[in-house]
């Protein structure tokens, strides 16, 4: 099992008037980080199975827990890691560190589903050559 | 002629470490009180003309000009009225005072276009009954 | 013991390509909302104690569960209250509706600190004149 | 005189639910490129000047023109220049092009100033020291 890194500066626009980085802008983080890391296995928010059908990843959770501030301009190294990953449904786990203070650790809960134009997305069981590409960052208990 | 008025709390992510609303924060208040605008002459971002096209409303510009911060639980208050109609292009103009302090001032143009699956937006005339309610607003010269 | 009621409109800036309601923008309502019940009882995200300190309320932890979409222009109902108020944490419980539709549920836990010039954040237990105030919002179990 | 690059990816958050990244999106990232900038020169947007005092940036004017649309993922190329630096004030213009498509251009005016504790920011001419590092990005007329 690996674990897949990233980093982010904290921008201008991520802080707010406390001075340091607001807790809604590690959501979008994580959510970039997760992206990143399927991209690195050819797969995208959108993408294809082998089979042809367009599948994307609706969350169902998101948590975060905060352990020290960010400050503008600090560079945020991001681990993820899958701690679950069911029939349809896969928990990323992810952990912010600013060199080597914890900085913030949270969670992501996705769905693998089918879109069809026009219907709601129907979840369906994560195919094959995805759940194979997946476990390499998947822990193991 | 009349005046559009709406107004907007400074919401804590409005801010940033600088301890005042952030520079890009005015941008997504003037589209809130454009669509305001729209609903309020019973259109929308997307909306159908009398004759069933599917109309849109891309911008190709904006611009905002400061004169003054705005903090965190400041009530804004936001004037809009249309500075020009073309034929297909409305600019809209928005000021933004807090009280009888001018906080901000900008401006928004965009194009009315027709949608159509899989194509690009076709820039159209504006309809004549969208034309005709969005009149009211526009400043005569 | 009472429920909060707030309402937030989905704004363009909300949506994301997939057409909903991004779910981070779902923390930045949580807070909206939060601040609004905290403006209800006199109080800010700064505030003074009676006996003159400086009061915010840093966030230790946030969490949603979504249960359905939300889209451009939906009205969301947002219905706050007091899950636990312990000697200087308050965790926020928050649900989203759409007329009956339940779009999602949240919780924020915050701690009460003092805040000194040049120092962080001290965590300290909740003023009295305040925990009178917050308990009318306090589930009793 | 020499034209400041960076790149960065249009991330899901950027997008709208017009499938395309938000205007207001722009404006942050231009100023992720102003900053990006400004550390290149050993600036930030907070910074002390050779004599002690400390400086920032506050922005008076932003505009963007829109020229295509951008995609999730699209990797966008961003270039800066100073358009004019006066006294006390500079002008930053920025291309956002996705290979040889233009996206758009934009415009940020800031204006040096001194920050004291309590008081307004106030303007000030550009420390010698920061005009020589950033003339080299000074289109000459």
């Amino acid at each position: 099992m690996s674990t897949f890194h990233t980093t982010r500066r904290v921008e201008f626009r991520d802080t707010d008037a406390a001075g340091i980085m607001h807790f809604s802008a590690f959501f979008t983080k994580m959510e970039e980080a997760e992206h990143e890391l399927l991209r690195s296995i050819g797969q995208s928010v959108y993408s294809r199975s082998k089979d042809g059908r367009l599948i994307s990843w609706p969350r169902v959770a998101a948590e975060c827990r905060y352990r020290g501030p960010a400050h503008f301009e600090d560079i945020l190294d991001i681990a993820v890691h899958l701690e679950r990953m069911g029939t349809s449904s896969v928990t990323f786990a992810f952990t912010f560190h600013r060199g080597d203070d914890l900085i913030a650790e949270g969670r992501i809960t996705t769905v693998c589903c089918r879109l069809v134009e026009g219907s709601k997305p129907e979840p369906i069981p994560i195919p094959p050559e995805i759940r194979e590409q997946l476990q390499r960052y998947l822990v193991v208990a």
